[in-house]
């Protein structure tokens, strides 16, 4: 049980220079007991609003460095402070808040909102188990528009998909990976680079990007090279849900289309899910 | 990986009598290879587009007497045909669509929507594992004015919740249950006695209800009641979201608030989820 | 400027049986004044807070014995209060919570969201002009599966529609009306017999239905019958936003489709508006 | 009557690079004729599927150079090819699609979702009437930590609200405006200019930012700047959703709250909006 969408913005001041972290956490608990569920006997249970209010003052008395650490804060106080915790679990994101920049230069204290990949973290914690801390993007939405094809498939007489070499490639992508013992990571500093990472093994080279033969392959390879890349991640996991675009037949309008109208079909979608660990 | 949310209806006709089931199917599958991931090599690969058709063949042929037993026959499916495939999953959510009824007499054709707690399914087999079958309703709000309350919790310096004896219960619902070795059922019967368990269970009797002494107590009442009344049911799992209603203090604005204006409190809301099996 | 949703619940009790009114409000208000634009002058605004007090004001002390009623007590409110305001315009809808039952039992006070139809109204006056009240129902979603068809519709070269006889017609429907000079009307049993005609003008006969032209033809007549069967009603405005059912192609899965399966297309989607008023 | 969010993708390459519009069209119509309501007679009836084909063969033929032109052209193709067409407005909304870069590098085809201000237009004509082009964007969510007040406002027995002179000034932006008689204007570069516009007048200098005495005298202030500095714009429209920050009162939990933990209030939530032409 717990709380859900705890929603609040941590406003830090340095001067006239302002810094605002927005977050939403979620907070579940596993009690030891079971007497709550069987006999409605309430002694050991925490209300959801002390979790609220616990995160709250967590917030307000430590600030929020990275919402990983925060997470980490949050996950060590309730199995320090109640011993009937059997295991808790934190789950936080971050409101895209980006500073406005003027002609180049930063604003002190405005913000616009930019949803181009929502930062989230989560860490659990069982009694006498380790802390172990997951960080992730999700709602990144990606498109390439060659240099994909799916060929040589299984097929039977159910199969009406034809072999294409050039089609669109377009998804909305999820990403979690766990860091592992957790030891002073730089959060900040590893999420930007895995996000690049994710960009730069899904589009490839800039001036001729790389054919991707399957959604499983770059999925594959996009898993592959930020292993290879950040060391800190132990296991990553990636879940990819394509939109496919259908070249529309223009024949009965008496027009050629040679992939320049493009219809998205958003159901059904197809979906990719890997996980993939260090031997 | 598979496809999501395939949506079609199926329509089902006896002389002038319409039936209509309009459901939503996502299937997935995992294969027993992985050089699909790896080297790009598709061979044994059935695409997505394939498992949507062979949805809608299968829909064709058998039309959809339940969505349980629809799910059965996509899993047994996959199974038979597919050597390379080591597991399915099938989900199916139905439309909520009721026959209309003028004065009280049903119409042949029409139907209207009321969304008022959406069927759903599971099936899932593994190679050379049973087949599992799993029913389900989501999407359930259900609200009593009286007759609970939250007293007598654990209390610490954090702690702000003033003790309720007498608070409004209100909540979105979810509701999973497992049928366990499947044999024929009568999935209809079961879902409709399932249903009207949750709610007997949640309400209490119609003239004067029944004290909840917390969300856990609830949800472990409702599961044990369905679990004494529909023998069928192996497994229960229960989720339910509350949404707290505050009562508006109105004191500056010179008036007493006897619990007659209330303010939902929508985020953050509280969680409780619990599983219960048969020893 | 205004409010908008202001959510609450306002309870009435009758000894044990409890009635319940969850409701979403919006007040907007325009005023003789334009200094708060140009100069930045507050000094004639109403707070949007204050807004909020009013309406919870209103709601406790004057109950809500149905929406229309509590948005006429919300405008005669400002309009008498405050001679700053030039205009108010307020909107309500109802959150659809039907009592739950039990073996044919009411439950004295336990609830079920059934959202088959939203209700909702506006009431809206000018300084110096008349109080109008709009009655209305959204979100209802119906379907027949035959008795519907398109023909004889204009044709050039970019038409690719064929001409059906027999398809199924579906569709999200808002309806709203005006209820001309407000005496003393009973809201809920006008509210209910529209929901009834819409309903059986719609669907037709029980037993056999009634061909639809087009949507445009169904619209109005679903306006005609109500204009004919509720004299309170002035002008009454339709949207029907139809989802198209396209019959699934299954030749080359080897299989010939009768209207068996099809494929709802949900974008995009046909609109089709008309507003009728009486001579 | 007419279709809605019409979406598909236009794709342009030039060489290796690819040039991508993804937009959602929706197009309405109004005949001259009533019979198709009132007598179920088609003859003149514009299929919207029919409306669907035309879009997409502009598409192809003429290319999207921008949403503004694309939606002109379509407007002028109904006006012209249909006699019986006695006005049509067309919406457009662009996908927020941006090529993506590597180390500053433009990447070819690879481009990425940033939501931070959805672009859209309008266009309508009467028959006989000028074409009046609108332009847009909505979805702009903004921020400033400070620089916000709200005194001096009426006040009356329902009044609650604190005077406050540094408060958190958060809103979703909608803003429209027309350009008149439609020559030949640069839309991408007009529209670029209308967002800085926008950015600046709300956030003020990047150094100090500039005080707010209320929402009211910041949408005056957008509209002024944006009318002063870009002289095709004729009519200005802007609306202000804004999110209330609330400072937690941490008093109960032995905490002095200097506006660092604020609660966002989503619902209610305050609205304003003025239109604003030149004289």
């Amino acid at each position: 049980y717990g709380k859900n969408t705890i929603k609040f913005l941590r406003l830090h001041r340095e001067g006239k220079k302002h810094f605002v972290k927005e977050v939403e956490v979620c907070t579940h608990l596993r009690l030891i007991s079971a007497q709550e569920y069987l006999e409605g006997n309430n002694s050991l249970v925490i209300p959801t609003d002390t979790m609220k209010n616990i995160v709250l003052v967590l917030a307000k008395k430590n600030g929020i460095p990275t919402i990983e650490q925060f997470a980490i804060d949050i996950c060590k106080h309730f199995m320090t402070t109640f011993c009937q915790v059997a295991y808790v679990k934190v789950y936080i994101q971050e409101a895209p808040w980006q500073r406005l920049h003027e002609n180049g230069k930063p604003h002190v204290h405005a913000f616009i909102s930019v949803p181009d990949g929502i930062r989230f973290c989560e860490a659990e914690q069982c009694r006498n188990g380790p802390l172990v801390v997951f960080g992730g993007i999700k709602d990144l939405k990606l498109m390439k528009t060659t240099q994909s094809g799916f060929e040589g498939f299984y097929k039977n007489e159910h199969t009406t998909l034809p072999e294409r070499n050039d089609r669109i490639l377009c998804g909305e992508l999820f990403c979690k990976w766990s860091y592992g013992e957790c030891k002073d990571f730089d959060f900040d500093c590893i999420w930007n680079k895995i996000r690049e990472c994710i960009l730069e093994a899904f589009a490839g080279a800039p001036d001729c990007g790389e054919y991707s033969p399957s959604y499983q392959k770059t999925v594959n390879s996009i898993q592959m090279f930020v292993l290879s890349k950040v060391s800190q991640v132990q296991v990553i996991e990636l879940i990819l849900n394509n939109v496919f675009y259908n070249v529309l037949d223009m024949k009965n309008l008496g027009l050629i289309n040679d992939k320049e109208v493009l219809i998205p079909v958003e159901t059904p979608y197809g979906s990719c899910a890997c996980t993939l660990g260090r031997k």
